[in-house]
């Protein structure tokens, strides 16, 4: 054992002696590979920030000084630095959170993923700080230099550089070598900022010593031009986080952890907002070939950078089909465009970008430009497919109601990892889009069950220019077809079970509705029902916003509807169906399945479903008790 | 008669020359003063673009080049310039829009005035005219300076930096002499930029001068020292905007119609991404003196700078209650802090903000940050009241969510203008709150019905220190005292109607709940169901969401649940009931009487009422039809 067993505290780490750092980093690592190769999580991003987490609690006195993590996929070093230690159940059910929380430490802040809220928290914090008189503690966000491509950090710095007395050290952890390159003119200014200065004045020495060489010196000026990446570690204050009145230490080396101190200690003297820019390596100091472990560090290494969601589409999932008949409609519909927030290859859209780069749209982690610069191309003749994780629309509601809905735009969004999504804990599941779309007018919304609908889906979607269409699916498995035994008005009936006569009563009569990949639930749940001697209709609408007119028209032909949904059962569609069917009359009995209303602990996705009883056997128990009382 | 009349469309002013402009411009301020004093409307900020919007029809050729302005309501000229003179029913039922309007014109793009979104418009403009092969046409925005500090726009500066070849023009309308000082580090730039350059080089040469000469010179040099702020239309490159790689022309007096003409000649002939930073006055032109309509023009000019919403509280309403309560909560709760995304006055926090200015945070047009920043403040101690527009609380769904609500932060917001508005059309309506944050867990939701319960339900939201609390009410007029009769388990009795004896049938007995301010509406209703010979209970529950169990315990005490809400029916609290009563066994048919799913034209409050069938005649026929169903 080495250094890492006996810091139970950062107080502990405080006390080592700086040369002592160097390898309580490299066990850090060992650490880190080791258990996280075991359990699966998020390994690169944590390589990346070890000297850089070292540091902040070295400097920094949590919790009396805040430290909030951007998006809490890189706090794995910042747990093992605060008392916790035993990763074994990372991510599973009843064992450590992958992101933190406020349960396990004291340490622990921000609990969600959505990228770009640190700076938000931060200023809150600080200006808390002041009301409550202690103005002296500081205020820590560390923030990846994608997530400052969302409207919220931008929003978050204009009003952080409005004080001047209010103690925030804003740590930008700039990585540029992750999958997915942070763009626009933001990432063009920090590659400026991350090479001129040092290099520029580098450079000027160079030219001018070694021109006047003549040949030998020319090509030894091109060679240290070469060198332009792997200047480091200058320090210079630069352009525009400076207009807007921040003050700028950098960049710095985020794995020189004596000069991560230094820049840290600067910033932490100023007493006003100042901004941290360190240079940091996702994955640094693990060579694939020393641990023999190449692959597993090639699927962590295919996350996003600062969700930390998974990039590789699982072969033979909704996303892969959705990325095969995308690239179909793309080839027969020259409108059809595609937009993605920094997900270009979770979400499928990688064979659309390479067979229509010029059609593709990565607009980075901003969700609400995606859906507005979205309306202004349905506005100028496109019809544009907007691709995002399900619970990443929630920040785009205004958009998709104000810019999409009220111009009758014809924008199609594709909703990936819609439902529950297991193990990355509450603020990933998504399971919030189908209550929130009911009250957008005109949208329309698909939920197919397998392949075939699926497919069947995204070509109807894409025809409708005059209102804003989704199609949503779940992470789970994708089965090929439920195929239909029959069809009213555009609602499937996947399956009939008559009753066996018993005795003289007539049978009672159950509709079961099965949204979206819950139909596999429903055919289950109407198979155990017909076993009770319950005629049951099992339905599998694809097409579920607005509620079809024969679903309305089915449940007035039976004696109880028990509605499935993958989504939370307040205002889901079952609730959708109710109301719609109170307003023609029709009072047949409704029960509603769905996900209960409250955020879902992290587990495995099986877990988290058979927790929220959405399982046959409790669709089965529940449909005969709400038989039983009529 | 003069030069106005002869403008049927852009063509017709581009014939004009150069010197009847200055006419031109007068006759537009003659018209707009005439004619928007009379009918009510944005007198202000469209006499502040009148010589900008005559530049921008005479350089580029709308509708094939795209001109996008932000929060429509400086679009009064725009009109004038593209064949709409007749302003005699401007905002009113069947007259013209205060925004634009697709309907009325093919110049016009974007409808809603939801702040920041014109450059999202423009990118995704911009991006399909070169996917379709028409990169040769101009997309022009028009942004306030306000605006900016909107996240929206932000993530669209950022993504119409990324490219070089798209021809957007980025005009800021920056009018600092508006009511609401724009907030944050962008404004200290903007005012940087308005002034340095010239300033400086003029200062320069003064200095240099005038010195020289000795004391008079020196007064002199303080007398052109106090001039800095009239020293326009200096084109000098500058800062922020050129580090994110968008080319800045700038500051130009954006009065000066030849000045504005060069400036936009030069951006439409860079094509690639451009800002023209215009410096306008809001009124320019007006002498209240001159036109003896002082207070007309004092009224007029009390908008939001961005969202052009009136600015001034109604004395006796629901905003000047809160205004006057959330001060009394001050002096008794020093950790309650107050918010506003830059409506001060508007949401009524005026009075608070100068009793408690170190407590009062203005965060800009920036709702996200709004929700998340007090998330922050609520974690480090502090109870935060965020007071914002119903209809722009949907841009912080997601931060309510995951900041607020997963973190179980005590956070207090209230929703000012909540159902329907009038006359300012379709996205103002504050129709949504309820039936999205119906599916936030934790939260809890007050619809206060008169002054009474207001202030009640106020001190009671502040208390909840564990979970998000909303206070949410009309623009109506707000009724001092509905007195509960009685009162179970929270749910006050308005009223209770004992069926006259008729024959020997029991009567029928219907419950009738009013949310908030259409308890009135439902006290008429039950009035006239009794008439009918109904036994009817009106209830009016304060505290709406979650559904009080007391509520379903009545509906199962009744034959029919009619339920009358200003929010759109869909999802709403009617149906929240339902879901509750009928997951508890409770079967009682229910009738939801709320705003249909469908945008709203702009007429009257009381006309958008009567078109939404919320009115006491027709919640009779409705309750009277569905017990005839019974």
């Amino acid at each position: 054992m080495g250094l890492l067993a006996g810091i139970t505290s950062p107080a502990d780490l405080r006390r080592l002696s700086p040369d002592q750092l160097p390898a309580l980093a490299a066990e850090i690592r060992r650490f880190l590979v080791h258990n996280v190769s075991r359990t699966g999580g998020h390994l690169g991003p944590n390589l990346g920030v070890v000297e850089l987490t070292i540091a902040l609690h070295r400097v920094f006195d949590s919790p009396r000084d805040t430290i909030v993590f951007d998006t809490g996929h890189q706090t794995y070093v910042h747990k093992l630095l605060t008392g916790r230690q035993d990763f074994s159940a990372l991510r599973k059910q009843g064992g450590m959170s992958g992101y933190p929380s406020r349960a396990e430490s004291e340490h622990d802040v921000v609990e969600n993923s959505h990228a770009s809220t640190a700076l938000s928290w931060a200023d809150g914090i600080a200006k808390a700080n002041q009301v409550r008189g202690l103005e002296d503690r500081h205020v820590v966000a560390v923030i990846g230099d994608g997530a400052l491509t969302g409207g919220m950090a931008w929003e978050a710095l204009n009003n952080i550089a409005e004080s001047e007395d209010r103690r925030v050290v804003i740590v930008v952890n700039d990585n540029g070598r992750s999958y997915s390159p942070t763009i626009g003119g933001l990432a063009h200014h920090l590659d400026t900022l991350r090479t001129t200065r040092g290099y520029e004045q580098f450079l000027g020495w160079g030219k001018r010593t070694l021109f006047r060489s003549g040949p030998p010196g020319r090509f030894a000026y091109d060679w240290l031009h070469g060198l332009k990446k792997g200047l480091k570690d200058v320090v210079a204050p630069q352009g525009m986080f400076e207009d807007l009145g921040i003050k700028y230490i950098g960049p710095i080396d985020g794995h020189d952890e004596a000069a991560m101190e230094r820049a840290l200690t600067l910033a932490q003297g100023y007493g006003s907002p100042v901004i941290v820019h360190a240079i940091t390596e996702k994955g640094r100091g693990y060579t694939p070939a020393e641990q023999d472990v190449a692959d597993r560090f090639h699927a962590v290494g295919q996350i996003h950078p600062e969700t930390g969601l998974p990039v590789a589409p699982s072969r033979f999932g909704w996303t892969s089909v959705f990325a095969d008949e995308i690239v179909k409609i793309g080839r027969r519909r020259p409108d059809v465009v595609a937009i993605t927030a920094a997900m270009l290859a979770p979400v499928g859209l990688a064979p659309f970008a390479k067979e229509f780069p010029e059609r593709t749209f990565d607009v980075g982690i901003a969700e609400q430009h995606a859906a507005t610069s979205a309306a202004g191309m349905a506005f100028a003749g496109l019809h544009p497919v907007v691709a995002v994780y399900a619970t990443f629309l929630n920040r785009a509601f205004d958009q998709v109601l104000m810019d999409i809905a009220l111009h009758k735009a014809g924008v199609t969004f594709v909703l990936d990892r819609a439902g529950i999504t297991g193990d990355d804990g509450a603020s990933h599941n998504g399971m919030w889009d189908m209550a929130m779309l009911r009250a957008v007018p005109g949208l329309r919304l698909a939920a197919p069950r397998d392949e075939v609908t699926l497919r069947a889906a995204l070509r109807a979607a894409v025809d409708v220019d005059d209102a804003p269409t989704v199609v949503r699916y779940p992470k789970s498995a994708l089965v090929e077809s439920i195929p239909a035994v029959s069809e009213l008005d555009g609602v499937d009936v996947v399956a009939r079970y008559e009753a066996a006569p018993a005795g003289g009563a007539a049978a009672r009569r159950v509709l079961l509705v099965g949204i979206g990949s819950m139909a596999g639930c429903a055919l289950e749940t109407g198979q155990a029902l017909a076993v009770h001697g319950v005629e049951v209709t099992v339905v599998s609408p694809t097409w579920v916003l607005p509620v079809p007119a024969a679903l309305v028209k089915l449940a007035g032909e039976h004696d109880l509807v028990v509605t499935i949904e993958d989504g939370v059962v307040d205002g889901g569609v079952g609730s959708a169906l109710a109301q719609r069917a109170s307003e023609q009359g029709v009072i047949t009995p409704q029960a509603h399945l769905g996900i209960p209303l409250r955020f879902l602990d992290h587990a495995s996705i099986d877990q988290v479903t058979t927790a929220s009883r959405l399982t046959p056997e409790d669709a089965t128990r529940d449909a005969l008790a709400a038989l039983a009382l009529l």
